[in-house]
């Protein structure tokens, strides 16, 4: 069945209702938990034939896709919620109740031949591979003038929703801007209008100057405990300077994003003891893309400014928040940083 | 220490920072399952002394407070996120960072002195005796100018959030409106600017007439699956009718909501064999409060509709829709429905 996107204009949200695999209500409760041992584990090097076909790859000069050799190593996901063939575009007319057909991507990026070599314990000429994987991605996503979001990010552990255990990251590019981009882009908008200024280089430059959250700084990537946090230990990554585009960031910016990420990471994995958690790019929406509805803007350089979301999974979420949107966080923010910048990285 | 309020301007957000239970990073992992046996359960009757002061019972006339004899009992959280004693009123001055003080209520609502009793089972006076406390405690919650919002709402199973077997509901009133509720404020407050009719009430028309995806349905109370469902099975009820606040329903329709709740949790407990769940209210925002930001504007009659969620917690939140908003349902809503329809409630 081929998936579509519907549109609740009461919440102002999209979602994906994807049917590829086929849910029986007495499926629920099985098949959430990791359980592919090394044996198995059809992103290890050697099963590429297990896989989807590859979309690319780091890999030797010559080498044939879908053999052993590669560094870092792009699928289509297995069961993608999105699909480029689903490539029907017309607006549904449903009245307020729209749908569009499921087209995007849904994409893996297996990070390395290894089975259980974390982001944290690779050497950082792999780490950077996989970082520079994720600007190839985003620039390949930006040529396709229908896909007006690439949203890059990571499962670490059941919990946060890994179905496997071998490290990866996955890639959704939606036809629609997701909605808590939107909001993000909608506030930085405004606050360019009234100040001339970005508002994440305004908080960037606060979080450098009262310190307290901080917990990483080399002056090119900052990382910062949320002032606002919703989740314990949720962290914020962003550049130093101005740049609406992560996939415009040269190899040193790169190189430095490395740093923080196994820095963080690591002081993520000694403080809680290897904590699920998921991170999240929020880069500049396509700029290339057609507006679908009337009234939606050009995103100009000065609108945004990339940055990643970590979050640990440490808690359960309950109705309070998914029915008001009002997180409750029992760790405070400053308390979180003191913390994480007390333990080795 | 007092929790307190924070707003994230970049996603325009609140935030409640309560650290009211000293939380360790060693901590997490530990004591987020239902363990408490009947043995030693704080709701059940008998055991009065063990919870905090009762706030407002159902019990025989003339019987002492925190006695047995009650019928639904309200109590203060153990762990409040917000209190009451918080009143500090003034607004941060953080610049686009804003906190204020964490004033507000936290309660539980325990339904009934039987440990393992669920709505479901209850007789339906008992039944409805929950559901009319609810109505007096939004009653109450509207006499204080300072709450601008009440939500209501319910965690049923480990998974759910719950941390006691013992069915109880939670009330949290907030002294800002939650985004979520805000979102579907401008909505329904445009669709009535544009249409002059109820955006909820052109919802429930539009569901009555296709048929295809109503559990339930007895000419005053309208259980469907969401067009647009973030979750397997997720559910909407509303009255047929036009009211915006649950409060001023008459005892008629609360009956009436009694029988659609039984329907409706029984069908998803014989269909998912007793999924852990949230039910979460929306109701009308507190028309007597001040507006604490310029600009805010009153709730007129016309603006909103009353409803419940139900959303069974059946699978993983993974970093994709906590960092966009964005949500991936495996379900089709009218599947969902077909299949509710068919089972015994």
């Amino acid at each position: 069945m081929v998936s579509s996107l519907r549109y609740d204009a009461l919440q102002k949200r999209w979602v994906i209702i994807a049917t590829e695999r086929q849910h029986r209500p007495q499926d629920f409760g099985a098949g959430q938990s990791i359980t592919v041992s090394r044996e198995h584990c059809p992103f290890c090097a050697g099963r590429e034939q297990q896989t989807p076909p590859e979309i690319a790859a780091i890999r030797p000069l010559h080498s044939e896709p879908d053999t052993p050799g590669w560094r870092v190593r792009v699928i289509e996901n297995k069961y993608p919620a999105l699909r480029i063939s689903n490539a029907v575009w017309e607006l549904g007319a449903e009245g307020f109740y729209e749908t569009i057909p499921g087209y995007g991507a849904h994409e893996v990026i297996i990070e390395g031949p290894d089975h259980d070599k974390s982001f944290i314990d690779l050497p950082s000429d792999l780490a950077f591979d996989i970082l520079s994987m994720y600007r190839e991605r985003l620039n390949v996503h930006m040529d396709d003038l229908r896909l007006k979001y690439t949203l890059i990010f990571k499962n670490h552990g059941a919990t946060a929703g890994a179905s496997l255990l071998h490290p990866h990251s996955q890639i959704i590019a939606t036809p629609v801007t997701p909605r808590t981009i939107r909001m993000e882009l909608m506030s930085t908008l405004k606050h360019f209008a009234e100040t001339n200024r970005c508002m994440i280089c305004d908080m960037v430059q606060k979080e450098r100057d009262e310190g307290e959250r901080i917990i990483y700084d080399d002056g090119t990537i900052v990382a910062f405990a949320n002032y606002a946090a919703r989740f314990p230990y949720e962290l914020f990554i962003a550049p130093a300077r101005h740049e609406t585009f992560y996939n415009r960031e040269n190899d040193h910016t790169l190189h430095c994003l490395v740093n923080c990420l196994k820095d963080v990471l690591g002081r993520l994995r000694t403080l809680l003891s290897d904590p699920p958690y998921n991170y999240i790019m929020h880069s500049g929406p396509n700029p290339n893309a057609e507006p679908i509805f009337p009234g939606f803007w050009k995103t100009l350089e000065q609108d945004y400014h990339w940055h990643i979301e970590i979050i640990p999974r440490l808690v359960k979420t309950a109705g309070f928040e998914w029915g008001s949107g009002l997180h409750i966080n029992i760790v405070q923010p400053e308390q979180a940083a003191r913390f994480l910048r007390e333990v080795e990285p």
